[in-house]
C-alpha cells in the first residue's frame, strides 16, 4: 500500500493537487480504486475505472460503474465529515472497499430506488467499518484488507431476504450443501484455460470481461511490475491447480477460482514483503491455500445465499501476515 | 453505563445499602436489571422488573420472570464466588445479561425441570462470559454490551436440539432463506403504527406488552430523560425505514423491528458520547443501519433455529464505537 | 503445557538429544503428539502414537496413522523452514495441531492421491495458523490450544465439496436441523455406560478403540497423573451429564460426548491452574458446560457437513481461561 508514485507524476500532478482541492478531491479518490488492488496510484485507478466502465456498458449493465462510483464518492465525504486522518484519506484507503461494495450492490441486487439506497447507506457506512476494522487489526500490525467490504456487502444482501421492496433477483438461493460431481473428461482447450486466467483478474472487481482484464493488468503495472507479475503468476497457478482438484471447469474459465489468489499472491508477495526466493515461495504456498480455501468458502456460504466475495483472499492473507513474515525475508 | 444516581436516592437508600448487606445485594441486583438499558439505577431497575412481571403473568407464562430472576440471583452468587471487582459488581455490570438470559430461556424451552438446571448453568456461566468477553473488548476500549447474554444463550439454545429432555417448542425451526415476499397494499392503520413504536420498547426484554412497554419507559427516564428520548426517537425511526424497506407488517407491529435500534440509539447516542448534533447524526445512522442489519440476522440465523436476540445491536454498536465517537463530538 | 519431564529422563535421553540431532527431532516429534494432552513429554507421545497406530490397523485403516505421521513430520520441517523459536519448536508445540490434522483428514476424506496432498499442505499450514493463532490469542494471555487444527481442518473439509477428484465419504451430508426424539427407555447397561468413559478418552484422536484408550491413558498418567485422574473424572461427569439430558445413547456409548471435556477438564483444572478444591470446582464447571457446548457445536455444524472437532473444548477453555482462573485459585 506504500508504492510510492513514479517520479514523474510527482512532479506535476501532485503540485496541481496541493494547488487546488478539486483535484486533490479527484487524485484521492482515483487512488481509492486503485487500492482494491493495493496501487496508492491516480493512474492505476484511472485504468481500474476505465475497466469496469467498459465492463458495465458491454455486459448492458452500466449501473454497476455508476454503483461502485457513487458508494466511492459518498464514502469520501464521510470520511471528511469523521473527520479521519488527511494522510489516510490521501492514499484512498477509505475509498477501496466503498467501490466494491457499489459494484457488488448493483451487481447482485435489481436495480429499483432503494438498490441507490443501499449503495448510499453502504458507502457511508463502510467508512466506520473501515475505521472500526483497522483499529482492532492494528493490534497484530495488519490492515484490514477488504474485510470491510466484505461485511457491510455481506450483512445488506441478506437484508434484502427480509425486505420486500429489496429484490435481489442476482443471488443464489439458499440450500445445502452438495458435493460436485466428477465431470465427463473433456479434453482441456487451451482457449478456455488462458481465459481462466485472463477473467480471473476483471473477477477481482465481480467483472468477467476480458478486455477490462487487461486494462486492469495495464493499471496494475503502472502502479507496480512486480504486482503485475506475481497477479499473472498467481492466476496461472490457480487454474492449473483447480484443474488438478477436479473444480467445476465453468467456475475456472469464468475467473472465479483465480480472484481471490490474486489478491493473496499481491498482498503477501508484494505489499508486506519484499520480493525475494524465501518470499516468493511463501507467497506461493498462500495462494494455493487460497484455491482450496475459496472452494471452502463456496459451500460455507451456500446456506446463506450470498457470494463469497473476497473473503478466501482475507482469511489467508492474514493467516500468512500474522504468522510473522519477516521469517520468510532472506 | 456512567448515570449517577439522583442526589436524593443517594441520600438516605445508598446510606441504607452501605449499612446493610441485604440491602446492597437487593440494590446491586436491580441496577442489574436496570443495566439492561444501560441505567446504574434500583429504582429504573425496579420498574424493568415490575414490566416483565406484568408482562409474563398477563401472557400466562410467569416462568419467564422467574427464570430472569433466578438466573440473576445466580449470576450474583457466581459473581460473589469469583470476586469480582466490588464496584464493577455494585453497579450491576454482572447481572444484566443473566437476566436477559433467564427470560430468554424460559421463553424459548418448554417448562421442564431441566429448563431451571439450564436457567442456574446458565446464569453462572453469563459471568465468566462477562469477564471473558469484557478482558477481550476492553483492549479497544469496548464494552461487551450484551455479547455473553447472545452467546450462552444461543449455544444453550442449540444444545436443545441434542438432548431430548430438553424441549424447546418455541424455537422457530431450521430452513433455508426464503426472500419474503411483497404484502398486499394494506393502508397503514395508525393505531399498528404507534403499536410497532411502543411494543419495540417491551421487545428489549423478549416481550410484546404495552404495559411493560410503559413501565419501560418510565424506568428509563427515571435513569435518564435523555435515554428515553432516544429510545422513542429510535422506535419510530426504525418502525418508519422498516415500512419503506417493505418489511413484514406483523413483524413491525410486533416489535420485532425496532428493539435492537432502540439499543444502538441509548449505546451510540447517550451512553458513550454526549448527546450533540453531531453525535445525533451519528446514533441517527447507526440506528438505521441496525433496521437493515437486524433483517440480515434474521436470515443469517434461519438455518440454525434460533432467534436474533440483541445481536444487531451489539455488531453495530461495536462497529459505530470502534470509529472512534470522539470524532463526531462536536 | 508446562509439565517437567522425569528427572530420569532428563539424564540420559535429554543428553542423547543434545548430543544428536536427528535424536532431537525425533524427540519433538514425539512431545507433539503428547502435546494434543498438553504432555511435554516423549513418552507420553509415544504411548499416544502406539494408540493410534493400533487403533488404525484393527479399524483397517491405516492411513489414519500414517495420515497423522506424515503432517506431523511436514509440520516439523515447515517450522525449521520458517526459523521459528527453538523452544517453543523442542516443546513439541508445533506438532499437535498437524498430527490431529492428519488423522482427521485420513478419517473424513477417501483415500486418494489428493488426500496425501491435502495432508502435506495442511501440515505446512497448520503451522502458518499456530503462529498466526499465537500472535493473536497471546494478546490476551491466552494459548491457541487446538484452533489451528479445528481452522484448517474444517476449511480443507469444506472445499472436497468443490473438487471432484478430492471423494469425502465419510463426512456427514449436510442437512437441517432436527432435535432429536426421546429414545424407548431401555435400562442403561453398565458395559455400555463403562465402554461411553472409556472411548471418551480415545476420541480425542477421532477414534473409537478401547484398547486404544486405554494406551492413552497411560501416556496420559507417564506425563501427568493429575491429567490422567481429570481426563477419567471428566469423561465419567460427561457420560453421566448427557444420560441426564437425553443425549443420543449411540453418541455416548462411542465417546461422542466425553472427548471435548476431557480436554476442558486438563486444561482449566490441571494445565492453567494448580489443582485445588475451588479449581476443581470450577473445572467441574467447565467440564458440565463442554457437555452442552458440545451439543451446540453438533447442532451448529450440521448444514456445513462437517464434524465438531475440538470445537466446543477450545471455545469453553477460552471463556473460561479468559475470566482469570487466578480467582479461583486458593
Amino acid at each position: 500500500m506504500n508504492e510510492p508514485d513514479t517520479a514523474q507524476q510527482a512532479n506535476w500532478w501532485e503540485q496541481a493537487c496541493r494547488s487546488a482541492s478539486p483535484l486533490r478531491f479527484i487524485d484521492f479518490n482515483l487512488r481509492g480504486i486503485g487500492q482494491v488492488m493495493f496501487q496508492d496510484n491516480p493512474l492505476s485507478g484511472l485504468c481500474f475505472f476505465a475497466a469496469i466502465g467498459w465492463g458495465s456498458f458491454m455486459a448492458g449493465a452500466l449501473e454497476i460503474a455508476i454503483g461502485g462510483l457513487l458508494a466511492l464518492l459518498i464514502a469520501s465525504l464521510t470520511a471528511l465529515w469523521l473527520r479521519v486522518e488527511t494522510t489516510v484519506l490521501h492514499a484512498g484507503l477509505y475509498g477501496f472497499n466503498a467501490y466494491l461494495l457499489g459494484i457488488a450492490l448493483a451487481t447482485f441486487l435489481d436495480p429499483s430506488p432503494l438498490l441507490w439506497v443501499y449503495v448510499v447507506l453502504g458507502g457511508a457506512v463502510s467508512v466506520i467499518a473501515t475505521l472500526a476494522a483497522t483499529r482492532v487489526m492494528q493490534t497484530w500490525g495488519l490492515s484490514a484488507l477488504t474485510a470491510p467490504f466484505i461485511l457491510i456487502t455481506w450483512l445488506l444482501l441478506l437484508s434484502s431476504n427480509g425486505f420486500s421492496s429489496v429484490p435481489a433477483g442476482a443471488l443464489p438461493t439458499s440450500g445445502l450443501i452438495q458435493p460436485i460431481a466428477a465431470e465427463a473428461a473433456d479434453p482441456l482447450r487451451i482457449l478456455d484455460f488462458l481465459q481462466g486466467i485472463l477473467i480471473s483478474v476483471s473477477q477481482v472487481f465481480v467483472k468477467g470481461d476480458g478486455i477490462a482484464a487487461l486494462l486492469i493488468l495495464i493499471g496494475l503495472a503502472v502502479g507496480s511490475i512486480a504486482a503485475a507479475g506475481y497477479a499473472l503468476a498467481a492466476a496461472l497457478v490457480s487454474v492449473i491447480v483447480a484443474h488438478l482438484l477436479g473444480a467445476e471447469s465453468q467456475l475456472i474459465t469464468g475467473g472465479l477460482v483465480g480472484f481471490n489468489p490474486i489478491l493473496t499472491a499481491i498482498a503477501v508477495g508484494t505489499v508486506f514483503a519484499r520480493p525475494s526466493l524465501r518470499s516468493g515461495l511463501y507467497a506461493l504456498l498462500a495462494t494455493i491455500v487460497t484455491v482450496l480455501v475459496q472452494g471452502a468458502m463456496v459451500a460455507a456460504v451456500t446456506p446463506f445465499a450470498i457470494p463469497t466475495l473476497t473473503a478466501s483472499f482475507v482469511l489467508v492473507s492474514w493467516l500468512f501476515l500474522l504468522a510473522k513474515p519477516n521469517r520468510i525475508e532472506a
